[in-house]
């Protein structure tokens, strides 16, 4: 791996407007952007690694919106605020359905006199998360131009219905630091697939991020899942073009096994359809109980029907060398410890267990490098001075 | 407007026993008080602006106790205490009426060894907001004297049952920056207006607010409500006695027409009357839910005969010029947005809504200002010195 | 009393692992271990009194975990928190049964990247809350030594099933500064009893921890109750030991009057009998909600016969020189201010309430001083190194 100071000198000769545009989608992103994160949250975690304050605010604080329960990812941008010297604040409007217009401009100035970052989940309501996100980055544009604001937050996608791109960022600087650099991927085969679970209408955005992702640097990317389990369409379009633009390939299949085949990485997990996502988000805006009751239930049993799409020793064998990396963006369903039957076997997780725990552990530091690069023009100066300084974490 | 520099040095020079006493209510203040507090929060406005850290406590907390919902002056008061270095840290007892005696003193101790501010919001009951507020200031003086508090606290109104100190220091602050200083406001007519919305039980202290500290300022001030809908007698009182005293008037009148009448400023807005307001908290104590919900439907249908206190174009119209000035504490009731009929029309609104948005932007520095002058006999020297070190909020 | 130079001095001579292990039980910990808390947490209340900031954490997250209410004890860890200059984040579970295995491991990493201490209540489940937190330990140890977390938090008990570790070094800390120094407490009587009050399932952790504690400083502890208001036979046993090895005595009597006797410091508190707790344990487990209003209602008839066990001034004559020290975690049934019948006469309690503050403030510093202990190997250098910078808390 690179020297902090190789990767802060790597930093300042990549090609970024992130200090310019919000992070909201990871396909909207240069390949150069894409790497200045990755490369911001190494420097990051190697500065803390070596007892060193990253502090890049003396003040201010950062909003977190949860539209959605969430331990693993509230934790993850508490620390990035933390690192960074913010201030956590939670704006809980409860699950409801969110607004819209004028509701949504007034709220995101209200929250933001003193705020340097916002971060929003928002991924119940197919259609209408990431489009939020966006109203709210146009109410702060506006909120900053018009002089309301003296400073313009960043707005943190902390997943929203289409894409989760703090999880596939973390993700991917896992797989960097697990081959040994991005270059190392090249070549590498990720099978995305669906797994069985107990559960229904869990999001898209982890599968649409991963393919969305990994597909730009190269690697062959395989997507699996049954019959009907389809992602957003628009999103699978994204990817293949992705592959193209990268040398690398994209494909989709209806078997786990074929997945696995040789596969280097193996990324197996629950989701709903999209049109099952559809369907949800017009119950839910209908407030339909009895209709969602139904809905879940239906949907339980066309999952028991593929209980075989389970990551266990055996569907592992078929990977290369039988030792691919497992990832999960946890918490995962593993069968006879969290639940009867789920998506992945104990033996299997419990191998992996610290791996998922790395691969998790990378997040704060995204986070912290998404925000550092959408305040910075010139992120690689701010942590040349962190490192210049050196002010001790703990005394 | 005035620099930094004569900022504080007028700041310097003014008669202030802030920090001797709790600010609960504006017109407890003296006019230097007042201004003091102003002129601090315009500092502390500049240094942000220019990108100085306004820390004053190197550590402490800042303890919030709403018991009501906020959202704006949650944000607010959150934003101050980062303003200063305070950590906020919520006291969350629900919204069940308050308690009295050894619990509060209790209470008030137990959270302040290390508390440097509490703020509190109390505007439910009509006749023990305020009153909770000096019991708790009690509390605190006798854990201070006895030495069981290394520090007395700042004891910070966010809403009573009688002002809302913090809501109109911050608009008097926009006035002065919107007209150019304090001082251009003597003459100026400002209408405090009824409104009518959809909703009833809005709280008293914003209407008696703006009518107590106005009146402090030489401006002529116009109260104007349906019949019935009358505020706190006392209040009236003591606006009636605050223009006679700074060279102003004060009058009353049953007419949005005529209350906008040649306005410089208009500030239309729903209340219920305080008789209702002691019914309901009544009511409340009693914990009599069917009397709330017959109080609420009478009110409502009382409300629907004053649909005419509408603050639509024809009635700007009526104002000076056609071009005084809208405010509202936020959220409006807009017409057509946020509600079928309400305080306010679309096109008035939107004509003024980044105008109301920096109304708002005031209060962080206002809340800020009063914390630092209860807690400092000299703040002018304290900015002086933040200003000196000018050490940077964003590296 | 030392000075803090003395303090500092001596706290470097001391013999201690505390940075090595967690502090989840008084007996668990040296007699040199437990003055080194207490040490720190005198230097760390003086240099605040001095006003300078006593922050060893330039950034890092403090995580609190609270299974039941809490307010002191949420206020007191917040503080500690802040004075050492890490920022609180609530992992809120709710108060359902506590997860096991796999759940534990992967929340306890998860929530941890950034954190440098993480505080647990958990004291509702007879049997269960003191081995949660050592299983949170033990994944935390595991995490640290996989290199998942770049730091192991200091582990503090904020109060188990067995014990309430913080609460008793604070009331110890509270017998230093009230008689003048560890060594006047040899010979002292303490009377920790029962007393009644008109709720039912107060835990035992309290009357435990402070047979458990005061038993190692050569006091003659009287341990009283009704009978059948039996605690935990091990801890009554260890409290038999300790007294035995520090020269002081331990004895159970059956009468509070017996129990006041010439004592120097009484301790009236109620509190449920563990068997009652361990059949409480089960009908929570088994959500058995009929069972536990049954039990309820049992247990208040059963309680009812004792409402003479009251610690009125009658009561408190019987005392050396009618003046013992009155002491209580707070908030105490008070006879006719918070109950019809409860613990203390309203007289007694308020000849001795604000020394019940003090005895509540120095909760805070113990809970600092527990994490210093246990993140540095060196905490009086780390404390010297902090008055010598005597940087200032407020400006």
């Amino acid at each position: 791996m690179k020297t902090t100071n190789e990767l802060i000198k790597t930093i300042k000769g990549l090609k970024s407007d992130l200090h310019r545009k919000d992070f909201l989608l990871t396909w909207e992103q240069s390949r150069d952007e894409l790497q200045q994160v990755l490369d911001i949250a190494q420097v990051l975690k190697c500065l803390r690694g070596e007892n060193i304050v990253t502090k890049v605010f003396g003040s201010g604080l950062g909003i977190s919106v949860f539209r959605d329960n969430s331990t693993r990812t509230r934790f993850s941008y508490a620390s990035a605020l933390n690192l960074l010297g913010l201030a956590q604040q939670d704006l809980d409007e409860g699950k409801s359905q969110i607004a819209h217009g004028e509701t949504v401009r007034e709220t995101a100035n209200m929250i933001s006199f003193c705020a340097d970052a916002i971060g929003i989940r928002d991924d119940m309501f197919l259609g209408s998360g990431n489009a939020y996100m966006r109203e709210v980055g146009a109410a702060l544009d506006e909120g900053f131009e018009q002089g309301v604001l003296p400073q313009r937050p960043a707005l943190i996608n902390l997943q929203c219905d289409i894409d989760h791109p703090t999880q596939a960022m973390a993700d991917l600087a896992w797989l960097e630091e697990h081959f040994g650099g991005l270059d190392k991927l090249k070549g590498k085969k990720i099978a995305m697939t669906w797994a069985y679970s107990p559960s229904y209408g869990k999001p898209l955005s982890v599968p649409q991020g991963i393919i969305g992702l990994m597909t730009r640097f190269g690697m062959d990317v395989t997507l699996a899942h049954p019959e009907g389990y389809d992602l957003i369409p628009e999103v699978v379009e994204i990817a293949r073009k992705n592959a193209k633009n990268s040398g690398g390939s994209f494909i989709q299949v209806n078997s786990m096994a074929e997945a696995f085949e040789g596969a280097d990485i193996v990324y197996p997990k629950s989701w709903a359809p999209y049109k099952v996502m559809e369907k949800r988000t017009e119950l839910l805006r209908a407030e339909d109980h009895e209709g969602l009751k139904a809905l879940e239930k239906e949907c339980l049993a066309q999952n028991a029907l593929h209980k075989d799409w389970h990551c266990d020793e055996a569907m592992m064998k078929k990977t290369k060398g039988g030792e691919a990396l497992y990832m999960h963006c946890l918490p995962a369903d593993i069968s006879g410890v969290s639940c009867k039957e789920g998506e992945v076997a104990e033996a299997v997780f419990e191998k992996y267990r610290i791996a998922t725990y790395k691969e998790a552990s990378w997040k704060p530091y995204i986070i912290a490098a998404m925000i550092l690069a959408r305040k910075f023009s010139n992120p690689g100066a701010v942590l040349e001075q962190l490192q210049k300084e050196g002010e001790k974490r703990i005394k």
